[in-house]
């Protein structure tokens, strides 16, 4: 299944509007293209209307959000919506501060997602109003173990079921859920935590995954969670003595341009609960 | 030819202004270090006049644009152009939306292009007014082959005669042209639009060329296309089977860095119509 | 000392917010990972204040400066101030526009700086009001060399007598000084300047270091400038034919992620004045 969607997205080259952050655009637009879609970035009110329209997905992702770009959120969100586009919240940092918990909120509130994807502490702060984040990181308290994945499950299913998106919490292990199934996806390194913004590079991957795959969501976002995971074991296996995180964030990129669909197939680790 | 152009910025060291876009600015900043010259990124209304002042030449990229950059690109080319300054515009998915498209026929009218490069759609866009563009990429209905380029270059010398820049179309084949001449170059690699940025890397090392040598705009244009070609078949050569777009990026770059103009004179691939 | 310094600073891991400019802000992300620490980057005028509350730090650095995020740069100050919290300043271009030189000294004004970390031109505009700079770069006017060695540590004392802060002039030869006390840093290699926002780089890193190290600002400041500048010369030891400035960004980053503090003492060269 997993390769499917892939093939799909190397297939489609779907055009995907990302409205980023400025930390970690550059690294999410060559992810798209690494892939196999097509990346346009653009943050203004004027135009981002436009640019949904000819776009076929679009990744909404609130890390350096401001009053200027939140505006431009919501109007691409809502056209989205209206031209029954895909649409991927990233609620970088939620709880970090009143802004970006209330933003994220009334995107929440007024756009339909289709995916949401962040980490525990973002997903809690979401789903149940409190976490222990720290910064644009899940907290300590609230890492996701095999003595806790139980509740995550829950977590993940209960916030799909409310909000009708698939929800990735993407952490040492990853789940994927909509309201009924969730997969935890064991792929994976530590490492990819000394990268920044290999969420959010997840987060413009699986937007250009599942609008190749609109039928698809769930698998198409677990593909997706998968493949990431993959590209960061695949470009640990190519870390030299003196590499280190700089080295690393381009060989994970490398990784999902070389990987074809059949090595994902073979790649992927995974249960369904 | 190629050469001295290339020389002449080792040489003269030229500090470049650059208003453009934050996806691939630290490739920019990084590429015009690479070529010999110095960067300064400045985009804020009330500065851009002073730092064009200092500054030996301006480059502006509307990818990103937005309602307080579009001010200050119109600030610094009239500045610039009251100075003799070369100015580049690189017009990123012009067509794309509304605002791309009059912002670029604002920056058109109002500021006189030492060069204008874009892809063909982006060109076609501005000059005949409509083209099959995919966000900031050519459309496949634009791209030049054998079969049109006769028609590409009549296009290129039509626009360049109406504007007074020299234009420079990239693609498989690139085009630099003024209203008499052309150069077809044949250097690049079919992979570096699988890098977010090329394009912009070259309008910013345009820059730099073109301000390094004030009285040949047109063979500093086509030694800075070439140059940025060559770099992308040099790149090429050095791919282990592991590396993928994000590694090629980084050898682009690595690649104009290294280069010495009498590289440049054996590996530049172009004739003249 | 500085061993201890840097051992610091990974156990300590310290969260960092960044106000900065969005040349070089991914790799300030990863050198404040790579040393150990945690970034964070928000700069809207609604949630830095926030975010300086969760922190341990803060780091101002004006590059591509603007009338929103100058704001922002006031708010996140004082608050780190009122907390207690270190704040450094990179006065990048001062200098270069009067709107960097009135926002600097305006931020010199209103906030308590615990580190200023600029070149020489930089700090001899805010010291002494002119300087020779070529846009973000020292002028070459300025450049230190053995012969104005104890002029420049004369005005790094002095400024640092004014303001009450640690003054770091980063050159071949780096001058770390309080009123009492300068360190001559005799680490790094001259590549460095091909990349764009190593001084960037340095004072995120700073940032992080003296957070980490509270009651030795002076020993935390000289050995985030002395890695650094080892951190340079590894990654030159690392250079093939064919790397250039993009390969060799990467080194200096996993340079330092792959740093041991014991590392770090082995390989600092520093005499104090």
């Amino acid at each position: 299944m997993f390769q499917k969607m892939f093939e799909n997205v190397r297939g489609k080259n779907p055009l995907i509007h990302n409205i980023t952050n400025y930390v970690t655009v550059n690294d999410c637009a060559n992810i798209v293209i690494a892939c196999g879609a097509s990346p346009i970035m653009a943050d203004d009110k004027d135009e981002v209307e436009d640019i949904t329209n000819i776009c076929d997905g679009l990744n909404i992702n609130i890390g350096t959000l401001n009053s200027r770009t939140i505006e431009s959120m919501l109007i691409a969100g809502k056209r989205a919506n209206e031209l029954g586009h895909p649409v991927v919240l990233d609620p970088v940092g939620v709880g970090a501060s009143k802004l970006r918990t209330e933003t994220a909120l009334r995107l929440l509130n007024e756009i339909k997602f289709t995916v949401i994807r962040g980490n525990i502490s973002e997903i809690k702060t979401l789903a149940v109003g409190s976490a222990t984040n720290k910064g644009v990181d899940a907290g300590i308290g609230d890492r996701i173990s095999e003595d806790n994945l139980d509740d995550a499950i829950c977590l993940a299913k209960a916030f799909a079921e409310k909000t009708g998106a698939v929800v990735a919490i993407t952490g040492s292990v990853d789940i994927v859920a909509d309201s009924q199934k969730a997969y935890c996806i064991r792929n994976g390194h530590q490492m990819m935590s000394s990268v920044t913004g290999t969420g959010c590079q997840l987060s413009a991957m699986t937007a250009a995954f599942v609008t190749a795959n609109p039928d698809h969501v769930l698998d198409a976002t677990a593909a997706a969670v998968s493949a990431m995971g993959y590209a960061g074991e695949i470009a640990y296996g190519r870390m030299s003595k003196q590499d280190g995180n700089s080295s690393y964030r381009n060989y994970i990129i490398d990784a999902i341009y070389n990987m074809t669909p059949e090595d994902l197939k073979k790649g992927a680790k995974y249960e369904v609960r």
